[in-house]
């Protein structure tokens, strides 16, 4: 088996660890930028190279619709499709599902929806869920979970943990399954990852700690989070659950987060994000610095020569003005977008590199206030 | 003075040679990207870089409306605004105002026209043409010329060349005072090039030649081309033109054109070229292979591992496949864009870079053959 996972550092509940996958290793903490159609919006392979980047994720749901997973898996899987060599990460399409399809009804045999594209109906179950990304062939595929709504009663908690953990066992029984009898898959490497949901309740989130380890997936994800509570009781739940996951394996905190919070869950044992944070807000105009947020539209940079941020060592700070990427932007220039995401990209990829480094010297803490500061 | 051209070798008409301007030489005959709005649409400065572009056009009309040609004066010309080291060309503003801006009028002082972005009012002369040019420092700057209508008839052609005279005779006083006056402009070493008009008429275009000639520029375009009229019609105009013109002279062919066009005139003794095709095709899925123009859409695209064109050497081609890329477009990805850019630029650059040689080896001929047959 070609996933492994080992903790080389900790600083407090913080690990630098190294991730193993069949397409390489990624450094951890690690944040995976956010490929949704199988493309990271705005820049190509060689800009993501460039920056560093050692993982990506992309979304199952939109790929299964179009252009759809057997097309995806009769062309070599994922990886010789994009032309992408290194790791993927793809999730289960179900939160997609939930957030973004029509007429969905979820049932226990997974979730009716019908396509945001053409209206057309499709049914995703643990199953199928384990089939398309083993088409897909990343190189870790998530688990079918139910996304439970915010805010939630703690009998609706409880009960959407429940089914979550019913197509636990299922998703698994069908990856376990699948692997032993299909090993000509396009990635025979890959790894499932199970999901800990159980809202914002503490005993709720043990349970489905204690439940989906004792399913036994090669590891673990922390979702229903970043779903609209407040930031502290998202640090409190991450907080609470983290240190009851297997030590020995990566600990994925989904969909989050802003670059504190970054921070703030590395320090409680978090090793692995996802966020389309740095992606669109790039596309919107909003720029990561050393200093903060920034925004480039604002009349305030139209004279400005300096770079957007000074002590920023990225292709866009070093070559271009505010005053540049202002007008691109105000002209509607499709540069603006790129130059704007190599950037906040850059910012994240840094981050977590200068995370990476303060385990190594027990500073974590030092960052942690750094950004605290920077990002009130 | 900065501006320099010579001549290497000859085939036939045709002409091998280098152009040298305040920043850097560029190897004729030569194709310039089209950065209407200070930027190439959809790539980036160090894709240019790679793709071995040596020159680009700047429009100044969109330039002037936004962000200003005074800003971008004020901020060290358009190289420093833009970020970009290497030779730029500006037109005079006079087609974007003929093509775009409502309400235009033209007079004798100039063209009167509204902004298609705000409406504000503007009037723009052979000699404000002239000044927002230096503002912007750019290496080639045009004189405002006046853009014919077509069809034209000849009493209207004639006239039209009239008023064109009488503003060249203004533009190149404007410029020379300028020149003599403000030696602390961005770029004083920039050069400017007279426009041949003369609508589809013979003598006209004599006339035209002989005239603006008299005045006296660094070099001469041939405007009022690939307007509508018979590719036949062009190439006879070019054909009776072009020999005309000074021969230690660079020979500019405004606004053109298609691969095969490029090959075409440079045969006629064309040394420069100009065109928004391999940037706005690219956009729209439309690419130039060795085979001929490809629609990216195609469903029969939708399962295909090969490359673009398997005889292409650039990023796309040696990374991406059919099926990937129709994927992007058909997604809507901003990516679709930039790497369809990219191999229609490598496109349009390993045509002229082709020419070059072929000129030195006296085999024109042959690519003509070649393209004629690839693009019917």
């Amino acid at each position: 088996m070609s996933f492994s996972f080992s903790v080389t550092h900790t600083d407090g509940a913080a690990r630098r660890g190294v991730l193993t996958t069949p397409h390489g290793a990624v450094q951890t903490p690690a944040f995976m930028a956010v490929g949704t159609q199988g493309a990271v919006k705005a820049v190509t392979h060689r800009d993501l190279d460039d920056l560093g980047t050692e993982i990506i994720l992309a979304n199952t749901y939109h790929l299964y619709l179009r252009p759809g997973a057997g097309r995806i898996g009769a062309l070599g899987g994922l990886h010789a499709f994009m032309g992408w060599s290194k790791p993927i990460l793809t999730d289960s399409g179900g939160y997609q599902v939930f957030s973004l399809a029509a007429r969905r009804k979820v049932h226990e045999e997974g979730a009716t929806f019908r396509s945001h594209l053409d209206g057309s109906e499709h049914l995703l179950t643990p199953e199928s869920a384990v089939d398309i990304q083993a088409q897909l062939g990343s190189d870790i595929a998530m688990v079918l979970d139910e996304c439970l709504e915010h805010p939630a009663s703690r009998a609706r908690a409880s009960e959407s943990l429940d089914r979550t953990l019913r197509w636990a066992r299922r998703g698994r029984d069908h990856f376990v399954q699948l692997q032993s009898e299909s090993p000509q898959f396009a990635n025979p490497g890959q790894a499932q990852f199970g999901i800990i949901q159980g809202g914002m309740f503490p005993d709720l989130r043990r349970r489905s700690v204690d439940e989906t380890v004792a399913i036994g997936f090669e590891a673990y994800a922390i979702g229903g989070l970043s779903v609209g509570e407040p930031v502290p009781e998202m640090y409190d739940v991450t907080e609470q659950t983290a240190p009851l996951l297997p030590p020995d394996r990566p600990r994925y905190l989904m969909g989050v987060g802003t670059p504190v919070d970054l921070v703030e869950s590395v320090a409680r044992g978090i090793d692995m994000f996802d966020c389309v944070l740095p992606t669109r807000n790039a596309r919107n105009g909003q720029l990561f610095t050393s200093t903060g947020r920034l925004n480039i539209k604002n009349a305030e940079y139209a004279d400005d020569k300096g770079p957007v941020d000074a002590r920023c060592g990225c292709y866009t700070c070093r070559n271009f003005s505010r005053a540049y990427l202002r007008h691109l932007f105000q002209a509607g220039e499709m540069t603006a977008g790129t130059l704007n995401t190599l950037h906040n990209l850059h910012f994240y990829l840094d981050t977590m590199k200068r995370i990476r480094e303060a385990i190594v010297f027990s500073t974590l803490e030092e960052i942690r206030q750094e950004y605290r500061r920077i990002f009130p």
